[in-house]
């Protein structure tokens, strides 16, 4: 078994393609807003990626069929513009080494493909609930990095500190390597849970820069009941503030 | 050394074969019935697998001689139906990627034998006593998960949640790539003890639809076993819900 | 870099050389037993072997000069009897691909230099405090099994229980793919202290096996003065479950 | 994607070069060291290393650009001395064997460029607060150990305990297989923080070893800072030694 499989479906013949990834990472952000963009635009899968590099282990689907643990490509072809190849998921590679593996594998693998831009996507961790999520940015191409300031990006110091784990940011590495322009976003998460805030506020940043129009109405009604959920979260601790009021170590306490 | 090195007594000429796996796993259920099978049908031994990906020691036996630890092939020849290859196993793959290789290696070989249908066995941990155990099902056949949902397999969405994990569910992935029915089978088990009850369950569907005879009541017995201490423990833990009795917590406590 | 690396200072005409191999483990019996054989019988080291699968760090000697993980191999000639090739060394692969990877390029090499017997050392950890260490034993001969068992050593069906982990397991194993008879001896140990008395009893064993003559008086020194500290911790534990004494719950509730 | 990947800006001819290393590590000594020689000598990059044994993970810059975790190599001319070639970076090696395999390629760069003597840099962790801070050594070379000596640096037998970990040891222990004398100094350092403290102890023997004029001041003026913080918790640590002040153990009470 090579460490890295393609199963090649079709070889697209594209013109002057924008790459997209969107893996499974920090409050899912990146995969959210993957999957928003495919199931909206319905680009055609034309290959996956299998790698020993993956959790060891199948999923079972709703009809009981198992699925391999793959990384898929989807093209979309757009008139007079550049086409798109969109890149969702179901895991990153587990092991450090096979992190650059596979992210050299499919810089690569697009670059054959003729990209000449890559956006990367994925949640920015501030352990804290978010009342309105921000968009971080980091990039290889001050072109990319102006265009995506203007429409509200932040690029500073020390956001995001710890640099970029994982896919997000080593695609970004090969592509300098290959000179394609690249820029990932960041959506601002809790990482508490499963974020649909941060990928929608990621995805009204991405549309403009690749444009494409896509109704994001049905991720804002998801954001808005984790919002719900952020409000009374807040009040509960606003409570425990109050005094009188059970203190969070004693409400802890049956932990003790 | 070769990562994994194939130990060959004999290559059998077998009639479309058919393969079953029972590797050690959740509750042990997947090799405890895979050897009551081997134990009632007496197949052949023709070959051992050996591998870097297993753990690191060797195991010793009554007589004070050691053995590697090994993933071993039986042939069972049957006239006028489809001969049966077994794997059972010390252990599997310790690392992500030995489970890959492993996996592949194994559907590769059985491939190469002229394997027909694939089923693997393990258990499914529900994390509480079961006192029927259900058979969970997954596969890449529709002719197969329909015969198995005849006969009482459960075949639903949220179930097995997470997938199958290691062997069992790797081995469908690439004889489904060698386009191979295959099916697994995972009989309930609480995972907190090497579980006959799961076993007996599994092996019940199993011997339908490999079409052998296999007398099950030994593994009976030993469910039986099982069953009353469940019992006990239930008994137990109702005596503790009851006023006055002391509470879990405090039941616990020395362990404070 | 090759995975494992030998430098061969001599390469020595042996006369069908016993093998006996003592590194790093539980207790450290296997190592005290063959460094004490080393000061006895001042055999001519004549190898070392590296490996990246040694531990990343070097270690420094009492000049200040820093020195590499190896395993070390030496020679001793014996003049109508067979040689002996014996193994030291600082540490054991730590990963398990890499114990498998080792092993059998030390078995390789060994056989290659005509090795006819293989002996192992290593502890048996009891977990509890040992008054007289009993010598635990395994083999891949019977006749070898035979032997050790008129000297007293515990060949039992639940004994060793887990096998036999590392390199005195995997040499064992890989000797035997070579058809070189092979017995591993355990030094019975508490496994809380580098532990003379496992040795001392194991090569008390040994030495007839292998027939050399070797002073054992300085090991027996040293395990008396382990006798001694596990007598006072015996009188210690009896005196904490007399009435009124400190529960030993009590004694470490400072960690409470 | 090779395992190691050498990216060469300029191959330099070097006069007898001395190569000197400081990456991250105990206490960041060795990299504060060695990023205050560059500072102060701006000698020119030449080289960069990347590798999949690096983590998975890029660095954003101030200006929102992405970086690759890299090792660097600089080179400094000297007009009748020798040369010398520095290499700091983000990161160590994560795996063991990575670490391996690193060393040995440095090693093998350095030598093919001609390097005659090599020293590495780092932190020796002493677990609490240092009020001067030592310098302890450990080499390849009789010579190199006599001159660190005369300069104050302490090689001892029970000191560095545990000996040398990651690219400081071994690239130490690679040096010595080409025959190339070598020095490793490592600053003493509490191991609390990052710590000029040591760096700076550690730079004012090496400047002395390899001849180069280098401003502390900066180091120094940093290292008080570090000595007042240290001041402070040695003063609140005696009061909290007083009797009627609250105890450690109360002190830390709100862990629970």
């Amino acid at each position: 078994m090579e460490p890295i499989a393609l199963e090649l479906f079709e070889r697209p013949k594209l013109n002057r393609p924008i790459f997209v990834e969107g893996l499974p990472g920090v409050g899912s952000v990146g995969k959210i807003a993957i999957e928003h963009l495919i199931a909206e635009l319905k680009p055609k899968k034309f290959a996956e990626i299998l790698s020993k590099h993956f959790p060891p282990q199948v999923m079972v689907d709703q009809s009981g069929r198992i699925k391999m643990f793959t990384n898929d490509l989807y093209y979309l072809k757009r008139a007079g513009k550049s086409d798109i190849i969109f890149m969702s998921g179901d895991t990153q590679a587990i092991t450090p080494d096979g992190q650059y593996e596979l992210s050299d594998f499919i810089v690569n693998f697009i670059s054959d493909l003729g990209a000449r831009e890559v956006y990367t996507l994925g949640g920015y961790n501030v352990g804290k609930l978010v009342e309105k999520a921000r968009v971080f940015g980091a990039g290889t191409s001050n072109e990319l990095i102006e265009k995506a300031q203007k429409l509200g990006v932040v690029f500073k110091t020390d956001e995001p500190g710890g640099g970029i784990a994982g896919a997000s940011g080593l695609i970004l590495a090969f592509a300098e390597k290959k000179k394609i322009p690249s820029l990932c976003l960041l959506g601002e998460t809790s990482g508490f849970f499963v974020d649909p805030k941060g990928a929608e506020a990621t995805l009204g940043v991405l549309i403009k820069l690749i444009d494409v129009k896509v109704n994001l109405s049905e991720l804002e009604e998801r954001a808005k009941q984790v919002e719900k959920i952020t409000q009374r979260i807040h009040e509960f601790e606003e409570s425990l503030a109050k005094p009188g009021a059970p203190s969070k170590k004693e409400n802890l306490g049956y932990f003790g």
